[in-house]
């Protein structure tokens, strides 16, 4: 017992192989509980090694509760439960043949979701933001403690920068950052009463209502029409919270009327409940002026303003964050202060310096030219398709998606199928309007048209002809049944 | 009617300025429901504007509903509900005296939080780390969409880190990858069955207690004793989740024992029970070698792992990861695979180049000599002191805090709140180890003693002597009640 052959510790240090056969020994039995292990002294001189070896070992050994030293006693080896025999973990040889799921797939355009890569400008802003910032700020503002809102200079900078592309006078003290939209929403689902019933638009963005549902909150789907979320429906039910996108409304594309508006506004005026005014392509808004926010309105404080970087610089980066009315924010500080911020404060700097410098809206209004030109360009090329005369195209101002219409023959809802089905054969990835309503009932308007929500921001420039060809020939072939 | 003077339309482009205009007089009633507004011809004659610019305002309107165009009639003025007359949001003006509460504050030391600032070697790395990311990486690696669990590429590094590091092979598919440890809990928090209580160590680390408390979990105190948390009290109640530090608990500092390892382990087996491994400071053991993890025994794949990079970089980045077992991934992928990941890609290659470059192990063995030359350095100033002999230092290897008891007169609790209170007042704050105990009746030991957790690593080597006198004369005045 003991008698270690130490030339067989291979690479391993002295005190660490001493450390495992002793351990090992202990786990086998062959050591049992109350067993004395020999002075430190003695098993350095049996095994020829130094006293510190030895002393590292037995330290170990008793870190880990395998042995107790008793003052002027020595080292006794502790009961152990029984366990069965350890089996190796699954070895970690398939995660080598895991498929990265970032890997671009082979599709010309996929219409279904918005561009997954940042456009180079906004790259290369932030490359230089993050450079700047390091060369100009110092460490300490870095790598420093943070309020658990968000750093104030950041909240400055986008209160700074509300009121001068949203008009409205937020205080810096009612803005909380968070790690993208969905580290925003759970937020506002850990503010909600137990129990308390989130309204949703339907048809709309799943992630929105699957997020509060993570989050153990009920969610009711409520119609739109073509105003916006139905009020009516939502004054009927016991619903406190309305998760609403009125600038532009996904999938829709609808901008939320001004009666609508004002409809809305009462509705939570007229009790202890809220709107959470989601304004997550606010700055895409392709003719005229952007449409002012429900915040701007919100005299009885009822509205939980939510944004994102995501569209005017990359989802990759996350970037968002949330406005609360002054109650709220007590309420935040209580339930949620103790949290820590979820962004990164080099990121948080590097965001605030875009905002103030300017830099930001000048990167936002070129993105902004360069998608309305890729958006006309996709217009007028379907417009001159064989299938232009059947295609019809809505709300293709309000951002970074328009629907496309198109006339068919027989039940809309198959003709989608088959035109996706088509155009998926083409290369082009359509995602059905219908298929973001929770209830079937619920996908509008039905005038005898299939519907397509087009997340254009993706599209590559140069391939808009190809990708327009395909789609043309989709919709030509899917429009009518082929039996 | 609609006879405005464009000359006071100030810096407004026209379309603006006449866009507003309407609006006013719609939200007025100047403009009744139902009115037929001038056609855009005629208006423009009427104005001397371009036709273009009518246009663009009509649109406007059109757009945020005001009024509705009606083919081959015009535009006409929408039904408004009535509304009070806005008032004005609160101004911003008090953002400004807004404290920011990153500022340092004037103490000399804090020994009840760790570091809130990175240390500098730290800083440097991070910042080649994010520049040499720019300079070597296709930008569309960096900006593009990534898996839910975070990039594969930071996975299979941390796969292979865990391995080195701490002698497991994890499955990089079974890694998640988060913004912190309490954006991690909060995943940890949503995985539990509806209403299923998580087990926390008390004395423990508050802001896990409270992360699972805010995502509406129950959560149960159970006491620690020398061996860590105590299974027997854990069996006998309902409890199928455990959040446990056997590496270096927070606050204690204690290493869970073998026995008690085993114990947990079969605890959990017996049943479809889990434990939350968090091993949030195990890099920095100071003496011996690192104690391996639960999960190097987790046979039965009963063990959540979690850890972070908070204590190794900065708690500023916002860098933290998860382990699941496979049978809990496929639940994680069910209920949150939807998620965005909640760490930026940039930081993510960034962070994994570190990782496969050796840069972070050699980083973090340079900052653990570091600390533990600054605690060598605390302890031996401490004992020369006048009140050295009523020092004692329990846990001084496990991690970047210990526990200095002291001996004292009369009832610890009210020694422990007298020193403290000393010792602001000299410019160093204490954290009696009472105070981190949810059950008063759980502080332990009770031996007379009074106890503080001291959290070294924010400390500046330079004020060590200084920081050192004014501890001891706190803990010689504050040791004895002065009535």
């Amino acid at each position: 017992m003991l008698d270690y052959d130490m030339d067989k510790r291979g690479t391993l240090p002295r005190y660490e192989y001493l450390y495992r056969r002793i351990r090992d020994d202990v786990l086998s039995g062959e050591l049992a509980a109350g067993d004395r292990l020999p002075s430190k002294r003695e098993l350095a001189r049996r095994l020829g090694v130094a006293l510190v070896t030895v002393e590292s070992a037995y330290g170990q050994l008793e870190a880990e509760g395998y042995v107790t030293s008793r003052p002027r006693s020595g080292f006794y080896v502790n009961a152990l439960p029984q366990v069965t025999q350890a089996m190796p973990r699954p070895p970690a040889s398939e995660a080598a043949a895991e498929k990265d799921e970032t890997a671009a797939d082979s599709l010309l355009a996929d219409f279904s979701r918005p561009a997954t890569r940042a456009d180079s400008s906004a790259a290369n802003l932030w490359e230089k933001a993050l450079r700047q910032t390091f060369a100009q700020e110092p460490r300490e503002a870095l790598f420093a403690a943070q309020p658990a809102q968000g750093t104030l200079r950041l909240r400055a900078a986008i209160a700074s920068y509300l009121q001068r592309s949203r008009g409205v006078a937020v205080d810096p003290a009612n803005i909380v950052v968070g790690a993208g939209a969905q580290a925003i929403y759970a937020m506002v689902a850990a503010l909600g009463g137990q129990g308390a019933e989130v309204a949703v638009e339907d048809p709309g963005y799943g992630r929105v209502w699957a997020t509060y549902d993570a989050c153990g909150r009920p969610v009711g789907f409520v119609p739109m029409d073509k105003d916006g979320m139905r009020v009516d429906l939502l004054s009927a039910s016991d619903v406190t919270v309305a998760h609403v996108m009125p600038s532009h409304q996904f999938p829709t594309g609808r901008v939320m009327s001004a009666a609508r508006r004002f409809e809305l506004l009462g509705w939570a005026a007229a009790a202890e409940r809220y709107i959470v005014e989601d304004d997550y392509d606010c700055e895409f808004r392709m003719a005229g002026r952007p449409v002012p926010p429900l915040l701007a309105a919100d005299t009885a404080s009822r509205v939980i303003y939510v944004n994102t970087f995501s569209k005017s610089l990359s989802s990759a980066l996350r970037l968002a964050y949330l406005v609360l009315p002054t109650d709220l924010m007590r309420l935040w500080h209580e339930r949620l202060g103790f949290l820590a911020c979820t962004v990164s404060v080099v990121d948080q700097v590097a965001l605030a310096r875009l905002l103030e410098s300017g830099d930001y809206d000048r990167h936002v209004a070129r993105f902004r030219t360069q998608q309305r030109r890729l958006r006309d360009d996709l217009l007028a090329v379907l417009c001159a398709t064989a299938a232009g005369d059947a295609l019809g195209f809505e709300e293709t101002d309000s951002g970074l998606h328009f629907v496309l219409a198109a006339e068919v023959v027989g039940d809309p809802a198959e003709a989608e199928r088959r035109i996706a089905r088509e155009a998926l054969a083409g290369g082009v990835r359509l995602a059905p309007l219908s298929s973001y309503a929770h209830d079937p009932a619920n996908a509008t308007p039905r005038d005898g048209r299939a519907r397509f929500v087009m997340q254009y921001d993706g599209l590559d420039p140069a391939l808009v002809p190809q990708v327009a060809e395909a789609l043309a020939a989709a919709v030509a072939h899917g429009r009518v049944a082929h039996t």
